[in-house]
């Protein structure tokens, strides 16, 4: 399984079937076929045997799929079966909501402190985060681990910020910030862009 | 260019170009090259010709691309040449970060208000814009226009508010909410699920 080699496309489908198999556990739905899978997410049955049919095809014939298998292939598939260590750069708006996400704790994905620039905004209302100082991330790089860094902070110190992470040994980056953030190849970036996604939207609403 | 079928590879495109274009004119760049913007997106310059020509081939040999002109062509396909108007559902953190993204407003993308059930939020600090009731929606609706509904609310809610919002006139809606919201077909919908790009970087840290 981890040797064949997995299309992009088929990535950036995993994350939705695991929010779609993971509201069925907490249904207390056991085991799925196909074809019920196929309808409440609103993609061809053959499509989702397909993608699943890649790791190994945990679907049995007139069975279908055990739900808390899939969860589990899957979830190694996307590397939640390790713990990420994350910090958050900017504690503003976008910075506390991330921060505030208790749901990525069960995915073992752990928010220990926020960054910030600003002096005022260290006092943290976040779920009992820390909120730390600028100043102090190289040092605390050096005494912690740290995963994924996530950057929403401007994107005129974006760039800075982000190198001195990856000097700290940060190789994760979830980026907020408004440019597609370039870093050594031993790096993983995942740029967000919610303005782009907002372009979509206005796109549909003139061309429906 | 109207009539011609754009794909929606190109489509989730566009708005990458119409970011690398505005940067470029506010650098004073007056035209560029497929090569030139090729280098600066990283992607192949026959991608770029390809994806510019669907629009009408604004490109001129030896001459390039007129930056303004391929921002305005891209703006019109994209519906930005129109004015939206918009409110947010939702004023905690996130709401409030999507709320205070000023530079929505050189697309012409205006946000009048936001809505939320708690009290003690319904002082505004974003850009003073008001927070309203949600007892106040129905009324809003029927006495302002809203072309974009952004619902930052939790999944539980989310589907009779939006039903609110459909019943009130809105047909657009940029959906936050943990659940892949399912309108009529004359509503436009964009689903924007962050953990679902944060696990696509754990996934590629794991296998990088």
């Amino acid at each position: 399984m981890e040797n064949r080699a997995i299309s992009q496309a088929v990535i950036k489908r995993l994350p939705r079937y695991m929010r779609y198999l993971t509201e069925l556990r907490a249904q207390g739905v056991e085991r799925i076929s196909s074809q019920e899978l196929s309808e409440l997410m609103k993609v061809t049955a053959s499509q989702i045997r397909q993608d699943l049919n890649l790791f190994g095809g945990f679907g049995q014939q007139g069975y279908g799929y055990n739900v808390g298998n899939l969860i589990r292939e899957i979830g190694i598939i996307l590397g939640l079966d390790q713990s990420h260590d994350i910090i958050v750069i900017g504690a503003g708006n976008l910075g506390r909501a991330l921060a505030g996400y208790a749901n990525f704790e069960n995915r073992g994905l752990f928010i220990r402190a926020l960054f910030d620039i600003a002096p005022e905004k260290t006092v943290s209302n976040v779920r009992g985060l820390p909120v730390y100082s600028m100043d102090y991330l190289p040092e605390y790089l050096k005494t912690n681990r740290v995963d994924i860094a996530v950057l929403t902070i401007p994107k005129t110190s974006a760039l800075s910020v982000a190198q001195t992470l990856y000097d700290g040994g940060v190789r994760g980056f979830w980026n907020f910030a408004h440019l597609d953030l370039a870093l050594p190849d031993d790096a993983s970036v995942e740029n967000v862009h919610l303005s782009d996604s907002l372009m979509q939207l206005t796109y549909c609403l003139k061309h429906k």
